[in-house]
């Protein structure tokens, strides 16, 4: 008889870590397969899943997928000014590539199921599900959190019978999602949205006592729509986030506070640190806003609107995406040039922007200047707001 | 032969004052009249102009309008979190309202004619003669500035030849348009992009140096989505605007430097100074956050959108303006509550908010709890992004 | 011991005849009440119903909805131009009104549950259950054909057992939805997208033989938005509707045959017949032609787009319903006229329209020629795409 | 002294005819090359251009763009099923078309100026001189009917002082436009919006009475979003566009009859008569609704409506053109397959479509249906309209 084998999407956490031996004990697996995609886990926590997969014998692979998630979902994201509601779709676009690297494996081994530790409020559930439907659809997909409601209190008490490591998963107030692009923090009264968050959530950006005490202006360089270059250094995709996270959060710059409306439906406080989005998204869209034409601007925040609303929900290969991306795609070579900001305590101000592809530049400040002789604005005005002014002639008739 | 009468909208600067001698001497008016409205005029600027007016014997008339400001295009702005391009638009809605107040004395009087000192490159010129032309049809408008591209130095000698006090206009750098919305500061090198301003242009926000040294949190109540009271504190709606603009202008908060395209279609830089919006208009927002369905929030970017377009062309009568306005009126009565801000050194962050119409509350976090089970997310879960999924099985065919 | 009461949304149909004996045998109700909502059924059908719920001996209640379903319902239709991708959203609009009116005996009566006939891959699930649970959120829901997937030939046999009378049930090819506002067939090959429907599912539009044999012109006139009179004959709302049915019917117009999105994500071939609506919509639309501007034609697209969605998917009394109808209520005033048609063997055209409102007529037309000398264009040509031309210039740069 | 020469881009009618002495005389050049471009001139036009430019002695150019007009100009508008107000937008799209080829022309002589008979009021100078300024932004334009708005008559007494032949000129009643994609026309009391055209405009639609008897069924196969052949014949691209006008015309489909918004504010009825995109645009849009999912959909219509403006705008070579066409075009290779339609007596019916990219067919509509139980739609069904239930639990407080 062939052995069963389950694919838990891993994170070393307490719900990922309660599925192992449930999965054996509870949906009769004989094989327990678990993998960790690193897209930027916090030091430490790569190897600590490894350790307890180690520990609790499961078949574990360890994924850097960390230059991959720059540049195939940060990168975009980047293009698309990446933004829901306000947030920077930090852990939204991450979830697609962790689904996706579990595919991966779980083609390889041929495995029977998935396991993800998902509850049934939350979007990430979402995110992953539709990956693995997508390009394994006839795969069951496990998820126990979901299935049972399980407690806080009962996942420690089982955890501790089954000799699963639980850290200082007992004292843990806070849920913490952290990866490349940002930080997310929920639990306590978080939710709530008249609470001023605490300080000790924040852990990137530094507080307004403990930020730098003077300006600091930074010069993020980009090429063909990406950022390329800080301050006149070249970077990998890769040390330059990690330099814009560094030089936002000496700054204090990156703190997101929003509502958000999540997919089930419930609007919820949500508390995000994402201080390399905060400076690389506006310096992004104020070079476009200097090569753009007017009606490309008014209509690019459609299209990033819907951009943004497709990542959230995690539908990362779906066609939608592809035309809105294809519409992106085309005005970013001219996002070509560098775009200068202060930043100062927790503020973030553009001021100066360069491109060759400008629309403005000294000689087309004349532009036409040439032929365009002032008085010939006058039909111009004259015929200004035209139907407006019959409007006004008819409609009290 | 009866007398022919000229309306000048008279703000006392030169351009408008140069006007006066010329309506006489080379368009041939016995009668001039001077209309100067006050919108939120720099300190001792309205008694200025009337005393030039007296100097240059026109019939005068000085209109206080600051309040119908607030109430009547300040509010409606704030309503529709009025934007374009990043610009709050503060000129742009003063324009209908000094126009209206022109037409208005042009109206009694029976003049035969209009003057302004829009030139023909602005949006000024659109804003104004859209109102004169919207409420007096049949009446010219002469644009001396547009018909004939006088030069700063040939106004200045002209001026001085015709006995108009220059005062500082000699040593002009700035061309400054301020109002109790907002200031707009243009001229000289602020027109290069990549030119970061210098500070002695603002006079409304501090620097960061001078800014206060400790963050400020206050909190903004608003009543039918309009600010009513600060702190705690209800306050006219004139005074109350005043006070947010000390408040965000002694935290530094309130500059605005954008990349914008003008309505002839030349992109310039711009630099505007909008304390008050700059804190009011992300407190509306945030409560509409709070209140409206994830659909509304993302419909009412296009409807605000839209508006801002309309409101930057001057086209404060449009029946379209009236459309959008039905919309956004229609959700502002639950736009009723409280967000607190923290300000400081520049940076504005809301950091929470309250509304008796919050779609989020304790008992509605807990919403459907009765009746809704987790794992019923099951189904909604298989379905999502179903369409994308099929796509997948059938594009490669 | 209290009676445990059960509302069936009831049609009279198999389905839901099959739930009256499942309610009492298998959900344990002591007391089964049915509510059948007239908003146009087919005649004989509200007789019918009545008397099979008499013989399974239910405490039934007949509402006659039909003047409410005009003026309520079609009419807020026709100010959308109601549509969802080519459907003129008959079915969807009369379920909200049939649940409305079997929430009130609901809340009379004070019953335990509520009861209907749909299945779960369907839309008219979610547009009862969102206004039952809108309006009574902790009254049960039951869905026997969503809860256990019936098939006919088990639910006939069912009914023959239980002595319901099964009438045509046996034989029948089609499941037909017909009320006021259109019909909806479906069923059998009907589905597939690439089968010409047979003649036969077509009852009110006549075929190209039977057509009128020569054209007929009608004229509908409009106050404020919605339909008044025919051909000069001023008629009550319903009688109108009637009217409008027997004149396109009488020349083959009305039938749609569109592919269509379903709120679940199957894409399907739907077939309606909509006479009324594919004449009275067209001239609705002819008329805000005439008397909206460019802009509030192309802005009310997509309101009307984002309405439709939301009737689509029965979401009558969502907020942001309200918002786009304070948006469209706005213009309607102004959609006051009177439009002709041509109609003749399926095909409609507007051939002449007329409104007090209209932004063009003769004078109109001349509008400006007084002020507006043609030479004057020059400069609005000069400028035409300025942005682009700039583009042309930087672009291979 | 160098020869001064002027290109006057010419369609052998009396205004452009009349241009032809006048630039010598009046204007004072040496040299007058006129440009006749082929875009579907009616038959004969081109043979009579050429002699009246040999009576008039200029250097006369005819170029035959008949064939890159259907592939580069109606294949793009197919692809975004073209439409601006309800009209094929067939003048606008040929305009710049006509222009690009006058302009290589200019480039080729070095001319000194263009010369065009476009008047002050309407859309094509627009797009003429946007194409012209776009490509050659020194070469100053000439426009004679916009600069001394001449009549008629004045033209004709002219023309036959100048030895210009006028043909039936003098008894014209209507202006007329024809071209590959469609014929506009124009004239008498065809502006006014309540006049039903009269029969005699129309010569490529038959009259209901003329109009083939029976129905005709066509099938047009797609390939990547443009047609390739009809009724399993393959054509070339301008045999297919002229098939797709005699099958539309014998049925009497293809007339227009429109209030559109003109580029300078005028709204003015306008008839056209377009049977190929009146047959092949519907193909096109119900192919879309096949393989397209729902957003996709309706994010599409948005992009078409601005695509529709730009191109009726004459703004053939925007940036924001290029971006939109990429969205349309990232769409289109799955717009591939066979749409069958009913004609008859002036109507159009889709009544069957296929696609190997369909998101519907017989498997998928059992998509699923494996892993989706009914029963799980409970869930769905249960959140459906969240947010709308809980605004109107807080609304009333």
């Amino acid at each position: 008889m062939p052995k069963k084998t389950v694919l838990i999407v891993y994170s070393g956490g307490l719900d990922t870590s309660v599925c192992i031996p449930m999965m054996r004990e509870d949906y009769g697996f004989d094989h327990v397969v678990t993998v960790t995609v690193d897209v930027g886990l916090p030091a430490g926590e790569l190897k600590q899943a490894e350790e307890k997969a180690k520990l609790l014998g499961t078949e574990h692979y360890s994924i850097d997928a960390r230059e991959e998630f720059v540049t195939d979902y940060i990168f975009p994201a980047i293009k698309a000014n990446g933004d829901y509601q306000g947030y920077p779709i930090s852990t939204s676009i991450a979830r697609p590539l962790i689904a996706m690297k579990a595919v991966e494996v779980a083609k390889k081994l041929n495995v029977d199921a998935f396991c993800h530790g998902c509850t049934g409020k939350g979007n990430d559930q979402f995110r992953f599900e539709f990956v693995m439907r997508t390009f394994m659809p006839d795969t069951p997909i496990i998820a126990p959190m979901r299935e049972h409601t399980m407690t806080r209190t009962w996942e420690i008490e089982y955890a501790q019978k089954k000799g699963i490591p639980i850290g200082q998963s007992i004292n843990k107030i806070w849920s913490i999602d952290e990866n490349l692009w940002g930080r997310s923090i929920e639990g306590g009264l978080l939710e709530e949205p008249n609470y001023a968050p605490p300080e000790e959530i924040f852990t990137w950006t530094k507080s307004w006592k403990n930020a730098k005490s003077t300006p600091t202006e930074v010069t993020i360089e980009f090429a063909n729509g990406v950022p390329v270059a800080i301050d006149g250094v070249k970077m990998s995709p890769l040390d330059l986030i990690l330099k814009a996270h560094e030089i936002a959060g000496d700054n204090g710059v990156g703190r997101v506070d929003i509502m958000e409306d999540r997919m089930i439906g419930l609007k919820v406080r949500e508390n995000y640190e994402c201080p390399a989005a905060r400076i690389i998204i506006p310096a992004h869209k104020a070079l476009e806003d200097l090569v753009c034409t007017t009606e490309e601007r008014a209509f690019k925040v459609l299209v990033d609107q819907k951009w943004g609303e497709l990542a959230y929900e995690g539908l990362w290969f779906d066609p939608f995406k592809d035309d809105l991306e294809a519409f992106i795609n085309q005005i970013q070579p001219r996002v070509t040039g560098a775009v200068t900001l202060r930043l100062f305590k927790g503020s973030c101000q553009v001021i100066g922007r360069a491109s060759k592809y400008a629309l403005y530049n000294e000689d087309l400040a004349s532009f036409d200047s040439k032929t365009f002789d002032q008085s010939e604005a006058v039909g111009i005005v004259k015929t200004h707001g035209m139907q407006a002014r019959m409007y006004r002639t008819v409609k009290d008739k």
